[in-house]
């Protein structure tokens, strides 16, 4: 779940800027919410929390949280305190995943593991964990407790999925399917579906499906451009999911439409702890041949022509077509 | 938190085990929901959890929140899964502190993280804190949720200050009781007070302030044993926390009572990377000198009687003796 970081560093003033400024009250509200919530008396929580939570990010989940509340009518402001607790459950995740792929970058700098060390971003991830789990009770929703609680099972059950599969090269394209569903995805369709909750229960169920759809498609972009980003963007960090060994579609496609030597070249990768930057070279090199990038592209494709079908049973209002925009946007970046 | 494993690992047939009897239809129920919430279609995720949940363990903690659930006149079965997530925060916390510790034994087998890797723990461990989360929401009650969200985040805040203050000497025995306040004392006294809440709010400060100080009074020993568990015991695991630089109440205390080149011995010891036996066992000599092990259990009999102070306000019954029978193993073991 690289892709909110990528996506952050190098956003062009456009989409994701308009909808946060149409919605600037309530993001600011959250972000109150949140600094407020990193805060302990353990000063080492707040270092290396603000370290991750304030210092970067356009908060793409809460956004998407709070968008949907105000779309489907929601006129209080509950809705920040869940947009906050949906950063957290995300925030929490990174650290941990910072941890487990052993990554030293995010967001363009130094990881928080890589700063503060493994063990305090194990620990101040559970307790993002816990005070995101806090936020909800004083949300006071059962309902709304009952999907942020099975989101949070799901996205740890698609990382170990993950984790499971990695170098497996007899993974299917359908075992990916599962894994970005739980662990990308859900997070996008809770985030939306509470939001619909504290509007109007009638749009749960596109909400809900408008955020599964755009999760499924954030990720399918995400993980193309970890083979495939501007070369030129600042900040990127071309090639973590290979050296991780780790199945995503391209991977997938390119194995699927190679000849055996080429999977024999797969199969040692993927596996390898040692790698070349001549690896990296040849399997992009198989991807362009096999023209993987434009069929995952396409697959993303699918997915927001989904989610917009979905959204499309709200009635049209300036924050639709700006929220439509953002998932334009994200399905089309190229960094 | 360790404690529990050693007090598993050794109890003689006796008050752990008679309270276990007693409740025994009760405590069959909470294992039932365990196993059956272990479960996920990820098969790494029930092999990890079993290993460290369904192998071994006498269950303490749950064991406390039905007890206080049936001793406070809680007459259905809710007490059930919430004790099955006062087990599954418990066991997440586990499989953390024993990538944070490095730990390579627990419960006198190989440790999770030795035998699965860092990364399956780390995910796991999510896993059993999002699972025992919906456990909490699936019990319904808002006000239970409320405290069981803000002691999971005390329990990270409690390992966080731990982790900062390992290997500093200038550590007091007042910020040592804050660490065990948090990291263990918080869970014992939620556990207890979550059952009063089930059977009769009129219980629920006896109850909390029973668990409180019951969870004080035993890490105060679990520390204490670190350093004098009796050596013929199976499954010890002398000097861990000595290894790992933590400053705990015997530490502290034999700081506090040394000449300036004892301090040099700790400031060294509880640095260094490299320990020889030699150090640990200069160490103990040091505690046995000044009579440490004395003056903490002496810390861990006052807190003992406050809990037993507490739970007085209860009506006297077969059960509420039957749990300061459990008190009294937990505050005088040796093993």
């Amino acid at each position: 779940m690289k892709a909110n970081a990528k996506l952050i560093s190098h956003a062009p003033l456009g989409a994701l800027e308009i909808l946060t400024a149409a919605l600037a009250a309530d993001m600011h509200g959250v972000n109150e919410i949140i600094l407020q919530n990193l805060q302990s008396e353990v000063a080492l929580i707040p270092q290396v929390a603000s370290y991750l939570i304030a210092a970067g990010g356009k908060r793409l989940r809460p956004l998407l949280t709070v968008a949907s509340a105000r779309l489907c009518g929601a006129a209080d402001d509950t809705c920040h305190g869940l947009a906050a607790a949906v950063e957290f459950i995300h925030s929490a995740s990174l650290l941990h995943d910072d941890v487990v792929d052993e990554s030293h970058l995010r967001r363009g700098q130094p990881s928080a593991n890589d700063t503060f060390g493994n063990q305090a971003s194990i620990l101040v991830g559970d307790f993002l964990f816990a005070r995101g789990f806090e936020l909800m009770v004083a949300a006071g929703s059962l309902e709304v407790l009952k999907i942020l609680a099975r989101t949070s099972a799901l996205i740890t059950e698609g990382e170990v999925l993950q984790l499971s599969l990695a170098g497996n090269i007899a993974t299917r394209e359908a075992d990916y399917l599962r894994v970005i569903e739980a662990k990308t995805a859900s997070l996008f369709s809770a985030a939306t579906e509470v939001g619909a909750i504290l509007g109007n229960e009638n749009y749960r169920d596109a909400m809900r499906n408008f955020g599964y759809h755009f999760g499924m498609a954030f990720q399918l972009i995400d993980d193309v451009l970890d083979y495939s980003a501007d070369a030129a963007a600042l900040n990127k960090n071309l090639g973590d999911d290979f050296r991780e060994g780790k199945l995503t579609c391209p991977v997938i496609l390119a194995i699927d439409a190679g000849n055996a030597a080429e999977r024999d070249f797969w199969r040692d990768a993927l596996l390898t702890e040692t790698h070349t930057p001549d690896m990296f070279t040849r399997a992009q090199s198989l991807m362009h041949k096999h023209r993987v990038f434009d069929a995952v592209r396409q697959r993303a494709e699918n997915h927001a022509a989904q989610a917009r079908h979905a959204i499309q049973q709200l009635p049209p209002q300036p924050l639709r077509d700006q929220l439509l925009d953002v998932l334009d946007y994200c399905v089309n970046r190229t960094v």
